[in-house]
């Protein structure tokens, strides 16, 4: 077996660089990662104490093969210290950024913190705004509120509808409802009166009935609720409802929240608020 | 005035592709980028319809440089089609991973789907457990509650503590509970009564007054809550306590929601849970 350390390194929070450093991990199978994430590393200083702690780390494990670095700094002086340690480096910055320049001829500003920073207050203001939207339309519908969401998501109980709002509104600024199916929905055959109107904006969650089974039995053990019998009668006929009305529908059951939630972006033609 | 459209390409959500892409662009001043992102091309088919797409696009703007395209494709078929199309090209897969490979002597799974796949249910259920925590304890607090999370928030109305709490929760899997300081709590110089026995988890969150004034305006127009006079004097009292009581806190008038829940795990050495 191969291990290794692996140290994501950036001057801002990291989130993108972990993120493309883990899809890039995750495409091996047999080597052991050990993995620390180190955000706001932007002085010479912070990198000088960083790599202290590195080396100490990498002299633990002697019979370990070279750390890897996966890092995003913009500061010449901090990146030069870090790429400068003995380790496989992965810059995800220098590699790019002189081909741009030559590319869109004219100098990067090079200036740390231009990333995720707030772009504005106005974008701002449109995140928290989805935020607030879907926070107070979370399980508790009104006709005023489905009348302004960009998106509704319909499924039963646990299906993972909260979650995937939620991203919508983080991430995409989106005004994201949801309605819960109750039982009583489900035993009719027709659409429930609070959506009828909003058809075009419907969107399904389904999920496989033994994992909402499980994930119902942590909530509600024992119950009737969490049953399979009636996880399994509660799919069926959430699904028999989308196809009825024709509304479209995902499975979260295999699928991340990020995936959801984009997919929805596609499937229902959502423009991003910013 | 330099003008270029960009696309970010990817066989998964595009998320990750797009905010690196974001922060590599953000270096360039001078030039205007007409930005699109299509996630999910994972075959051959949907590669040529949007080749064909971003061709049409491309003739509405001849006198334009060529487009700039960022991608990241982990099929081989998919990611030969798009890198022939003529365009200036930052392949976020191919650049590393045969380094990668070399470096690991092992050759990389080729695999679509690894990236944002449900790494486990039990990663999930992590995260769902997270946000349902801070769903349940946002602005509604028990002792119970406290006593369970895994980092408290504090800060006067507005200040941004519920997003950040959300993102907590979906970034990182934290259980984070959020506490609002009422002028009740700001009007007495000791600590509220319900925190403190647990002090060692609080954060707190403060905002420059005159943008906490705007968005309070928003929200109730004219009112005392909103007035410039009382959010100066609301801020001011909650920094005095979080000097008082030592309360580690930030001022979010200028970080993203990203950048916050990053500062607060770095600073309260918060382990994430998945």
């Amino acid at each position: 077996m191969n291990n290794r350390r692996v140290y994501f390194i950036s001057d801002r929070t990291g989130i993108t660089s972990e993120s493309l450093g883990e899809s890039l991990l995750n495409q091996f199978e047999n080597v052991h990662f050990k993995k620390r994430t180190y955000p706001f590393i932007d002085t010479v200083e912070k990198a000088e104490t960083l790599l202290a702690h590195i080396q100490e780390e990498v002299e633990e494990d002697k019979d370990w093969d070279r750390p890897l670095i996966f890092s995003s700094i913009v500061d010449r002086d901090v990146r030069k210290m870090i790429n400068d340690y003995p380790a496989f480096h992965v810059d995800f910055y220098n590699t790019f950024i002189t081909s741009l320049e030559e590319e869109l001829q004219t100098e990067a500003r090079r200036l740390t913190g231009v990333t995720h920073g707030l772009r504005s207050e106005e974008s701002y203001d449109k995140r928290m705004e989805a935020v607030n939207f879907t926070l107070n339309h979370d399980d508790g519908i009104t006709d005023q509120g489905l009348q302004n969401a960009d998106v509704i998501l319909v499924g039963v109980s646990r299906s993972g509808k909260t979650p995937t709002c939620l991203y919508l509104a983080l991430q995409y600024g989106l005004r994201a409802a949801n309605y819960p199916l109750t039982p009583e929905d489900l035993s009719s055959d027709i659409l429930p009166r609070m959506l009828q109107n909003h058809q075009h904006k419907l969107f399904g969650l389904t999920i496989d009935s033994e994992r909402l089974h499980r994930i119902r039995e942590e909530r509600r053990p024992d119950s009737h609720y969490a049953s399979l019998a009636n996880c399994q009668k509660e799919t069926a006929r959430a699904e028999e409802m989308f196809h009825r009305y024709q509304i479209p529908f995902l499975s979260s059951t295999h699928k991340s929240v990020e995936e959801l939630a984009t997919s929805i972006l596609v499937a229902c033609k959502l423009k991003r608020r910013f």
